[in-house]
């Protein structure tokens, strides 16, 4: 029998990578004979970089550039070979590396993210992934673009700085002086939103809160990226701040979109990375699962993702979560079968300490009634 | 496919009715062509009745008797054929016929026990079965052995009430007038429980509290039962208080012992009289399930029961259950695999509203994994 694990990581307690060991392990703990193919996940959020280094060949980069509140940060990307570089912001810019009580988007920047890029394209990289989930930030990518050559200045001509706060001051945008090298680079930006740029749905309203923004700041970041967007938009002289994804980290997506990249499914571009498909073409079982599921997990989601690829296949594919919605009859349209790990009624504290031990359990359960132990 | 439903009731939610339907129900959802076979289970206490009566072929017999507060009470019986008959305590005297604030020992009988055995042996039966957890009562019997002929005088030859208060009392105990027809009857007591009548593990420190008792009555009732024990063990000079199950019901089991009954494990007892055996001989599964399970489960409890029996069989046998304690490895070694039903971090109360489409859903996704849909 093989098995591939696939699960993306259970957020706030285990990362994919421990997720599908703690699953080999439970499996291997009811028959050692059983052959496991390891293919922890990334939706292009956090963790997408320790994916990508477990997964695939690689050489780790070490970079000094900086962290999300502007102060000196030891950061890290990966090269898969000469060409190929893969950039994760939210080791540079993540919301994780803010202190709770600082998280403001008023004093966070993505010019971290553009130096990592002026890095990769020093090393001679001309394909990169980058990946954008899980930023700190608000300012549209002011910074990245900053570091990457973007002036911009306020009301009086004077240059305005790197930081969210900054973004309301921009009156002017100019290129000129933009990184050329841009021009003959590939960018896949990996993402998993779909959010526009501004309005009800886009970068503020929706991620706005959850990175320390009050109702004030989220209107008038609103306001702020609108003005900031449409000058760009001026500049390039075309469409994108309703581009699907344009509001992905902060409004990080529409800056991509400005210097040509294209902003793709974070699943589907870790899934093609780590040659996914492969792996399952010939296995009897593909496990996956995440921290929480529902009807959101069909949209984009790792655990979705896998499970398509799974269906095409004809492969039998399980969900197994930290927690389940409601909606089981959605999941069961691409799921063969999905199961919590809560053994009991429990609060979520309880279930987030102990998660490696019920994942454990609940696999080992699964694994006997697929095995017939 | 031919799957054996065999679950016990979820306490406090489903009876074992009811979970055997949900089970069937979700099984069918997924292929209306499995075969299914209901055999809900039972284990000595409230919901026992119900058991046999959609199990096995019976007549329903209507009772007039005493209640558990010496009331008026109809109740009922069953009858398998002339000579068999089974009766059960708990809707004769159980503690939820007993309002929460009237629950205390001191004001409760097992009477109606007894009328129920006089009933059914006016009937003509022979071959008793009596299921008697789930009582109110602390009584040792008293009430019940009274009802069957038994005198029992204070210290100034009176004779005593029925009730838990007057086993204090008792300074005397006659079997003169006992009734005769008990000599040639079988009685075969159906109780999941196996401790002595008095001490530590004793009907009056362990049952006590939830039956009403304060630590006060705990004390006084296990001194009065130990004076009621050693009075009749002297009348049929054997040693019975320290048979195991002799604590069972409030010392209703030792009352049983007295009177020649055999005390047996209630689920062995239940799936013997419903024919378990002989349904799980061709099944492909067996799914049993209860509201709490852990190493208990084991010992005497329906699930354990039941996989004991599919065991034998080599059947794989699932356990679905309410929730699951912290010991997978006990159970595993006689469940194929077990699922709690819960979908996440929950309350105990949401748990309990939510039993049956939790249940649903959960069996639903084991049936669409055996399936592989």
């Amino acid at each position: 029998m093989k098995v591939v694990f696939a699960p993306d990581s259970y957020k706030g307690s285990l990362s994919s990578i421990q997720v599908a060991e703690v699953m080999r392990k439970a499996f291997h703990s009811v028959n050692p004979n059983i052959e496991t193919i390891m293919k922890p996940m990334a939706d292009g959020g956090e963790g997408t970089l320790e994916v990508f280094s477990t997964s695939v060949s690689h050489e780790k980069i070490h970079l000094s550039c900086k962290g999300p509140l502007g102060e000196n940060h030891e950061s890290w990307y990966v090269k898969l070979d000469d060409q190929r570089a893969v950039i994760e912001g939210a080791v540079i810019a993540g919301l994780p590396l803010v202190p709770t009580e600082k998280r403001n988007p008023d004093h966070t920047t993505s010019y971290g993210i553009g130096q990592a890029i002026t890095h990769a394209l020093d090393e001679g990289c001309t394909n990169l992934i980058v990946a954008i989930g899980g930023s700190s930030t608000n300012d549209g990518g002011l910074g990245m673009l900053q570091a990457l050559g973007m002036k911009t200045y306020d009301e009086n001509n004077q240059e305005t700085g790197m930081y969210g706060k900054d973004l309301h001051a921009v009156k002017e945008v100019v290129f000129s002086e933009l990184d050329p090298r841009l021009k003959d680079v590939t960018i896949r930006v990996a993402s998993d939103v779909d959010n526009p740029l501004t309005g009800p749905r886009g970068a503020s309203h929706i991620y706005g809160p959850q990175k320390g923004a009050t109702e004030q700041q989220v209107n008038a970041y609103d306001h702020a990226l609108d003005h900031y967007g449409k000058l760009i938009e001026k500049v390039f002289d075309k469409n994108i701040m309703n581009t699907p994804g344009a509001g992905a980290a902060g409004g990080l997506g529409f800056a991509f979109l400005t210097i040509g990249a294209q902003l793709e499914s974070g699943a589907k571009l870790v899934g093609e990375a780590i040659q996914l498909q492969d792996a399952i073409r010939d296995a009897d079982y593909v496990i996956t699962g995440e921290g929480q599921s529902d009807e959101q997990t069909l949209y984009g989601k790792a655990p979705g993702y896998v499970a398509e690829l799974a269906k095409e296949n004809h492969t039998p594919v399980l969900l197994i979560s930290g927690s389940l919605g409601s909606d089981y009859g959605a999941l069961n349209k691409i799921f063969t079968s999905c199961f919590s790990i809560i053994p009991g009624p429990s609060s979520l504290e309880d279930c987030l300490q102990n998660a490696e031990e019920y994942l454990f359990e609940t696999t080992r359960q699964v694994a006997r009634l697929i095995t017939k132990q």
